[in-house]
């Protein structure tokens, strides 16, 4: 018996680790106000309401279900991501929405027609790639070099760099991500997918492949944008799944190893897209928003239930819950479903330009896009006179699970352009340790998400609609 | 204290809950020799030196390694399984075997070259797809259908089975699979495999699809064989990905679906394959054959790691053991590394029908065609007479956490085709829970294999070969 306690005291220990941790990093930046408003107590009662009913919705889920099953994969400027604000438009509209309308924008279109990869010698083999967004094509027949690896982005930045270094080679930039659950491992990851292709043309490669960006083992590879840099363009460029670049890399220890590249992209011309807003408008400052963000388009190789088709799912089901209950709040509360997002933030871009003079009253903004799982923490960026806003939406949110992290955030991929023009940010933060399992894979998949974790997400942004909505 | 008390108590009994069903099951069975001879002091004490020198080796995981990497997907009758019978012989060569050779046999030939498949309306997207083994290849621009959807195989099989009862439709079989730790789930799944195009093509059918065989909810598709039944030749027929037969099931929900499926694969003609044998001989028995068995071939969509290079690295390894340990066996120890398993167990009919002679003589032939997880449980086939050879067995085992399982195993699929000849098989089975996760999909890579667990089998192995050659 001695030893089972000591034993189940040791479990006990090693499952606070975690939390402590997180609560050390929840109070790291953390500003109080000296002597902050009470909480209304009919707002805060109307949040628990709020709350309540979400947390029994099945709303979201079933506009998860049918934005991925309806639409499908919907790639940025493309005729599924024209689709998709048609089911958006339609379904805002049908969920009793003011004003939906699209904001539309144009964006250079990339399209995928097909990939495949094949090490040719010494040991014949297919290798599971995806072309990167916005990777030029190889010639029709592929192309065909001797690979040159790197651990690293940093280790093939610091190598020769003289035009011939790489003359007739295939670089391969074989860096591993780091799983985190606040996802700081993709910036990391993410820079050898934007950077891999110009450093290997600088040295003469004839084409870059990249280990996937991504946390998973399974066979699948990440697309993703890569960038031309200042030269304006650049050579095709691929990701190898995880199994594919241990592989490739297996085969290097044993010599050189020759492969053999096809990719049959295209770089079209000026292609539509468009951000589709809805808005349930204010009682008494209409002209003050509270902006809750998703995006519409997905990469193409998924539905894109994950990213971000719960995210859509979310914040629509989050904003409804007030229609539902015939609340209406005294600032607007305004839905943007941003496109093109995957492409180059286009549609926070877009509508960052298109809403210039309205941004300050863009009191409070969020977006839902990093997945499904629970909401775990909640940063802001609130000024002194306004940090009781985040300790009340924190009082709120704390029994769905939620910590209180920085009040240093700088919104997300598509709030992130809002801010610089005076929009206050606001970021839900979701759990990321099991999303670059998924994200921008052939598997961002609908079964990938658990409908229970999707309500703890509308919980948390119907309080923060509602309370950002109406505080004082 | 008294709350963790409880709490660990509870859960300790949970864990006992498995040993005890897998101990209800495993005497179910069993016969016990009424008074068996006892197990030999030296050969017991031998066995554990060798089991005790398995659980150290890194031997099975570099050959693993270095098959799938050096030689990677090998499908029965192709230049690359070839290869890998080249690869096979100079590995025994160098590891000090015997008479190594190639039993030379020629099979049909069957080829996948490319396949696609989309719903094409109303929801246009592709969906992840693969051919199934022996499948015929539809019209170059792929043929277009209105799905009819089964929920089982029975389903289709009880429904009108008059000649135009789907008359230009695309059948679609979407039976799931139950996970089972001993495979037994697999043969009630492959049932669809075989049989939904030939009865899709009675009604009519113009394709079949399938939901994969297999238990993973990742975006893989799953191949294997499918049958012709008696009319000699079939419809083109894929498996889904589990995530595209839900994707394709939601969209039926809603109506009337189109889909577009392209199979460009090739029927050949005679191809060489062939089974690669090795012995260490016999010191007193050179006639008596103790077999370890595996499969060399693989499918097209992966290196082939678990399914089957794990078997092959896991026997070689263990009879090489003897070698390292200079211990000659009374009888010989034989090696046959199968060529075309998967694609009708050919090699195992060959093997029988070449060796039918002396068949009798193989006292002892087991398989590992499983996967690569730990042996839990040992089944045998033997007469009152001998069944001490299976307790003595179970002895050497136990400490590895092998159970007993019944008296009545037919051996696995290569091993099958020499029992009605008169090889006594036996069973070192291997826990399946994930091994459907991962089997003939493009999944399937060296990743998946734990080198741990690995070791277990060596010594599982080891302890059958060493035991079954000298024993009394």
């Amino acid at each position: 018996m001695v030893a089972a306690t000591h034993h189940i005291m040791r479990f006990d220990r090693r499952l606070l680790a975690v939390p402590t941790a997180l609560l050390a990093l929840a109070f790291a930046n953390q500003t109080v106000a000296a002597d902050p408003p009470e909480l209304d107590p009919q707002l805060r009662q109307q949040a628990e309401t709020l709350i309540a009913a979400a947390l029994e919705s099945e709303l979201a889920y079933n506009l998860v279900e049918s934005l991925t099953t309806e639409v499908g994969p919907r790639l940025a400027g493309s005729a599924a991501e024209a689709r998709a604000r048609d089911w958006a438009t339609a379904k805002l509209t049908d969920l009793g929405f003011s004003h939906v309308r699209v904001e539309p924008f144009e964006i250079e279109g990339w399209e995928r027609h097909a990939e495949s990869a094949a090490i040719t010698a010494p040991f014949p083999q297919a290798l599971t790639v995806t072309a990167l967004g916005n990777s030029v094509p190889t010639p029709a027949e592929g192309l065909t070099g001797t690979v040159a690896r790197f651990d690293s982005l940093d280790a093939l930045l610091a190598s020769d760099d003289a035009p011939e270094a790489l003359a007739g080679r295939i670089v391969f930039v074989d860096e591993t991500m780091t799983r985190t659950q606040d996802g700081s491992g993709y910036g990391n990851a993410v820079r050898k997918r934007y950077q891999a292709a110009t450093a290997g043309q600088a040295r003469g490669a004839i084409a870059a492949l990249i280990r996937s960006v991504g946390t998973s083992h399974h066979r699948f590879a990440h697309t993703g944008s890569m960038g031309y840099g200042d030269v304006g363009h650049s050579i095709p460029t691929a990701a190898l799944a995880a199994p594919d670049a241990d592989q490739l890399t297996r085969a290097l220890q044993r010599g050189d190893v020759s492969v053999r590249l096809k990719l049959h992209t295209e770089i079209l011309g000026p292609m539509p897209s468009g951000n589709v807003i809805a808005e349930i408008p204010g009682r008494t400052h209409p002209e003050e928003i509270v902006l809750l963000g998703a995006h519409l388009d997905s990469w193409d190789l998924a539905p894109g239930a994950i990213d971000d088709g719960a995210g859509v799912a979310i914040v629509t089901a989050a904003a409804r819950l007030l229609l539902e209950h015939d609340l209406q709040p005294r600032r607007t509360v305004r839905i943007v479903l941003f496109g093109a997002e995957e492409v180059g933030l286009r549609g926070g871009r877009a509508y960052a330009a298109a809403h210039a003079a309205t941004l300050p009253q863009h009191v409070a903004a969020a977006e839902s896009d990093f997945g499904a799982d629970i909401i775990w923490r909640l940063d802001t960026n609130l000024p002194p006179e306004r940090t009781y806003w985040g300790e009340h939406l924190y009082t709120l949110l704390k029994p769905l699970g939620v910590g209180r992290g920085t009040n240093e955030t700088t919104g997300g991929p598509d709030i992130g352009p809002l801010v610089p023009g005076g929009a206050t940010p606001f970021a839900l933060r979701q759990n990321g340790w099991d999303y670059f399992d998924y994200h921008h894979t052939p598997n961002d998949t609908l079964d990938k998400i658990d409908p229970v974790k999707l309500r703890q997400n509308v919980a948390a942004y119907v309080a923060f609609a509602w309370l950002m909505a109406n505080i004082d």
